[in-house]
C-alpha cells in the first residue's frame, strides 16, 4: 500500500517515514495487514534527508497543499493511509492569517476530498494540537470532553479540521482520526516559528553548548510529549479498530506537565559531564502571549483506555534525544 | 446605515426586517446608535413579499452565497451591519453534504471576508443551532461551555462557523456574535427540508384545519423559543457591548423543553372552538435519527445574565402564531 505524509520534511514527518520503514506494514482500508510499497513526503519544502529501504519507494514531492489538484495529484491509489501533519504553525498563524487559512483550512479540505474521492475508505490521521483549546472559560485541566474555544487562528483552523474529519468520518467518506498534540519535544535542528519552539529550544539549545534566551518565565508550565511517543502514538492511532473511536473521531495524546525549571533540572541530571549552554529569561510578549493561552495539564483517560504510549518522565525524554541526534 | 440579511427571504430574515424597520436604528460600527436606511434582503429565492417604510429602501437580491464576488458586492459600505441567517437546513445538508459546504462553510467565509474587507469592524450576527451540540457523549443537558460534537453536517458548518466568527472577531477583523437557536415555532408557511419542520407543523397544520402526519413519537423532546423572541434575541445579540462577550462571542438563546405532547395539548387549550386538523404518528427514520442527534435540555444562564428574552410559555407562543396569521 502507499502511505502519504503531509509536512512529510518536517520533523514529525521524517520521523514518521522512518519508523513506517521499520515496521513495513500498515492496516490497509480494506481491514488487513498490508505491506508499504511506497512513502510519499509531501511538503511546501524540500526534505534535508533522504530516506530510503528495501523494496519501498520513499518520495518527496514539493508543492502547495492549497492546490487542490496538486492535492489530487498525491492521492492516487485507493490502497492509501494519510498521515497529515502539513500546519502553518502556531506563531506563523498569528502572524499571517491568510496563509493559515490557505494551508491549514483549504488544504486540509483538499486533503479529505481527495481521500473521499478514493474507493474503499482510506485511513487518514490528523495531526491536531493542544492548541484547540483556550480561553478565559478554559478549564484549568482540559479533556477529551473539553469545549475548543481556541484563541489562535492555528488552533481555530485544527479544531475545523477535527470537526471536518469527524464528518467525513461519520458519512463514509473515509475513516479518519485525529491525534491531538501536546508540545513534542525534544525537536532537533533550528528553533522554528511556533511559539512552542522554546520547549525544545531550552534542552537542545543548552545540550548543543549554545546559550539560549528562554522568551517566558522558569514558572511556565507546558505539556509536553517525546517524539518516540507522539510517532508512535499517531501509528497506533492509525492502527486502531475504527469502532474503538465511535462518533468523535479525536484522541487528546498523553502528556506530561511540567514546568520550565523542571525541564532545566532534568537537564542537568541527565547530561552528566557535558558542557551545557547558558539558560537566560528574556521575555518576549508575543510568544509568551500564545503560550498564556494554552492549556498546562492535560487529562488523557481516553488515550489510556485505547492504550496510547508514553514515556515515563523529562529524563528518559532527554536522552533519547541524546541517543538519537548527539551520540552519532 | 445598512444592514444585510443573508437568508433575508426566509420566514426568520422577513420577520427581522420588519423588526429592524419599526426599531429604525441600530449601533453602527462607530458605537452610537444610526437610522438604517438600507435593508438588503439577500437569498437564493426571491421574498415571497414586499416590505418597504418611508424612508427606507429595502431591496431584495437573489444570488449564490457560494459565489465570493456576489457576496462582496452586498457588503458595498462602511456603516454595516449583517445578519446571516442564510443555510442550507439539516434535512438538507443530510442529502446533500457538498452543498452545505458551499453554502454553509464557503458562503460564510465569503461574508466574513467582505466584512473584513470594510473599515470600522462592522458587526456581524451569525444564527447558529444547537445542533451545534450531538454525539454518544453529549451531557444530558448542554450549555455555553458544552463541547461541540455535532452528527450533521448541518451542525459541523454551523460549529466552524462559530469559530470562525470569533477569530474573525479576535483579530479585530470585524466584531462578530453567534446566536445558538433553539427550534424556531411557529414557522407559517409550507413545510421544509429542515428535520424540525414537524415541529412548527404539529401545531401549524391542525390551526389550519390540515391532519398532520407525525414523523416522530410524542414523547420525543424538543428545545423550542417563539419566533418573536428570537428575533428580539437576534437583535439583543447585535446591540450587546462587544465587552460582555470575551473571547466566545456564541450564547445559547434561551429556550423551552417541551414534549411534542405537551404541544398539542397547549395547541388544544390555546385554540379554544377553532376546529382542528388530526394528528396520527407516522414515524420517518430519516427525520427521527436527526431529531435523536440533538439536545433536548439547553441550560441558557449566560442568555439570562446578558439579558434575552424569551416567551413564558408554549400557549404565549401558540397565542402570538395566531394574532400574527390567522387573525388577518
Amino acid at each position: 500500500m502507499k502511505v502519504v505524509i503531509t509536512g512529510g520534511a518536517g520533523f514529525l514527518g521524517r520521523r514518521l517515514s522512518r519508523r513506517l520503514l521499520e515496521r513495513g506494514r500498515l492496516t490497509a482500508p480494506s481491514g488487513t495487514s498490508e505491506p508499504i510499497d511506497e512513502i510519499v513526503l509531501f511538503d511546501v519544502g524540500e526534505s534535508p534527508e533522504a530516506i530510503s529501504a528495501d523494496g519501498v519507494a520513499v518520495r518527496t514531492i514539493t508543492g502547495d497543499i492549497g492546490d487542490r489538484d496538486t492535492v489530487f495529484g498525491l492521492i492516487d491509489r485507493d490502497d492509501v493511509s494519510v498521515f497529515h501533519l502539513a500546519s502553518v504553525v502556531s506563531g506563523g498563524g498569528e502572524k499571517d492569517f491568510d496563509l493559515a487559512m490557505r494551508v491549514n483550512l483549504d488544504g486540509g479540505r483538499h486533503l479529505l476530498e481527495a481521500v473521499r474521492a478514493r474507493d474503499g475508505k482510506p485511513r487518514l490521521v490528523f495531526a491536531s494540537s493542544l492548541a484547540v483549546f483556550g480561553g478565559a472559560a478554559m478549564p484549568t485541566a482540559v479533556g477529551d470532553r473539553t469545549k475548543q474555544t481556541p484563541q489562535t487562528t492555528y488552533g481555530i483552523t485544527k479544531t475545523v479540521l477535527e470537526l471536518l474529519v469527524n464528518d467525513y468520518s461519520r458519512k463514509g467518506y473515509l475513516d479518519g482520526r485525529s491525534a491531538r498534540l501536546p508540545t513534542v519535544i525534544v525537536r532537533p535542528g533550528k528553533p522554528n516559528a511556533a511559539a512552542s519552539s522554546f520547549v525544545s529550544g531550552v534542552i537542545r539549545e543548552p545540550l548543543n553548548g549554545i546559550d539560549f534566551a528562554l522568551p517566558v518565565p522558569e514558572t511556565t508550565s507546558v505539556a509536553v510529549l517525546g517524539y518516540r511517543a507522539i510517532v508512535d502514538g499517531i501509528v497506533h492511532l492509525h492502527e486502531l479498530d475504527g469502532d474503538r473511536l465511535g462518533d468523535d473521531r479525536a484522541v487528546g495524546l498523553p502528556s506530561l506537565t511540567v514546568t520550565v525549571s523542571e525541564m532545566i533540572e532534568a537537564l542537568r541530571r541527565v547530561v552528566g559531564t557535558r558542557r551545557l549552554g547558558r539558560i537566560a529569561v528574556e521575555p518576549d510578549p508575543f510568544i509568551g502571549n500564545i503560550v498564556d493561552t494554552w492549556p498546562t495539564v492535560c487529562l488523557s483517560e481516553r488515550a489510556g483506555n485505547l492504550g496510547f504510549p508514553s514515556e515515563e518522565n523529562l529524563d528518559e525524554i532527554i536522552r533519547y534525544f541524546i541517543e538519537d541526534y548527539l551520540e552519532e
